[in-house]
């Protein structure tokens, strides 16, 4: 079994230190949280410069040239509205750690990211919804096949395609939850590869309930066979509940010492 | 689906203080433990008297008495390996808030104990190991069919059979963590009840690291379809993770409050 791939969140313009750093083409907040992240135990670290439609290329360039520079090479998970600006990121992309990640494809509006992944070997986040919240299970297991079925046809591997079912919010969605949880079983018993935005299912909570609800949850979603995250490897509890999950699964051996390696 | 079934663990004479309020019968040790649990969300009370070879028959009434007549008729697990002592505490059990359960046959020497939940229409925790441990799945789900057979053949409801899947410390057979999980899916798929004593699996791990090896089985578990667990319904992050699964299976309805309900 594979390592349980964490993806860095940390770098995200909805932060106002994020976005004045990309503004100003400030290098220290970006390279400050890149350095946490990859302490705390991120493989990959997502450069969310958001919609970015004036000069996406430029900033998506910039900053991976910034994160791969100083990480050695990091791999990165470019993640925009703007597909130029990918394609701009990738282009000065080194793989020597890993190929990018695209984020992220749906099978509705952005179904072209598949074929952006395709046309530059690239991975992709594919969304297992078209428009909305799917309604069902089947309807998200047919959003995948559907994404399988075009990458698959555009020469790429499954392996390069991870499918995130969609996390949704336990405030309003409280009984989508066991089928969220059963989608990632599907997913995994197709020996297909997953990922997901776990703290989504906490959003509106309290802020002393979220971090057993985001703990309890990750615990659940690794155990169905989620093979991948996207989250804050800084929040020391969650990397203590995705460690331990890894343990218990036997992904790592168990050391007493585990939870500081 | 019902509500997990927490069996609170802290009356044991594996404990100094519960041992000498036994042997002195004194109730005020006993009685402050039971009172600390039931707050905290314990449904049944394990009341585990050890071997008690001498007078276990005089102890075990005691002891059901003096929990039943302090709170209300708590439902209570009976725990020792001495039989006479078992029939002895249900012969002055009140069934007024649920069956007494029998702490637990197995398929080897202990299968005894289902005939003695049978004549006394108890509930039964049922091993499923007949020497040692299990070797895989298909003996554990072997020991279980004998087991529930023999329940069945006896005129026991398959409800009143709670399957313990034996859990097994992680430190030395970390290996065998997943196909136990398994096998509580199993459990879960035939529609059978299950009891675990979870926090087994963390024994001899330092101090700071069980709490969360703890809870992340405990989500795993539940997310497995365990129905039960004895454990310690004191330990408060540990029952948050037990009220937070029970939130995502949505077997409770969210509040923003749950933690404190």
């Amino acid at each position: 079994m594979d390592k349980f791939i964490i993806i860095g969140e940390r770098i995200h313009c909805i932060s106002p230190a994020i976005r004045d750093a990309i503004a100003n083409r400030d290098p220290a907040p970006i390279l400050e949280r890149a350095k946490d992240q990859l302490a705390s135990g991120a493989t990959y670290l997502d450069l969310n410069i958001g919609p970015a439609e004036r000069d996406g290329e430029e900033i998506m360039q910039w900053g991976v040239k910034l994160l791969q520079e100083n990480f050695d090479n990091v791999p990165v998970a470019l993640d925009t509205a703007n597909k130029k600006a990918i394609t701009a990121g990738i282009a000065v992309y080194d793989r020597s750690k890993g190929k990018p990640i695209i984020n992220s494809a749906d099978a509705g509006d952005r179904l072209g990211y598949i074929d952006l992944a395709a046309e530059n070997d690239a991975i992709v986040i594919a969304l297992c919804s078209k428009q909305g919240v799917p309604r069902d299970n089947d309807e998200r297991m047919q959003y995948c096949q559907e994404m399988l079925e075009h990458g698959m046809s555009l020469g790429m591997e499954s392996d390069d395609m991870w499918f995130d079912p969609l996390t949704l919010v336990i405030k309003g969605m409280q009984e989508k939850q066991v089928e969220y949880l059963e989608f990632i079983r599907q997913l995994s018993d197709l020996g297909l590869k997953s990922t997901a935005g776990l703290s989504n299912a906490s959003n509106g909570m309290p802020k002393d309930v979220r971090p057993v609800v985001d703990a309890v949850l990750t615990a659940m979603a690794i155990e169905c066979g989620l093979t991948s995250a996207i989250l804050n490897p800084n929040d020391k509890h969650l990397m203590d509940v995705v460690k331990t999950a890894e343990v218990i699964l036997n992904h790592t051996l168990y050391a007493d010492s585990y939870l500081e390696l």
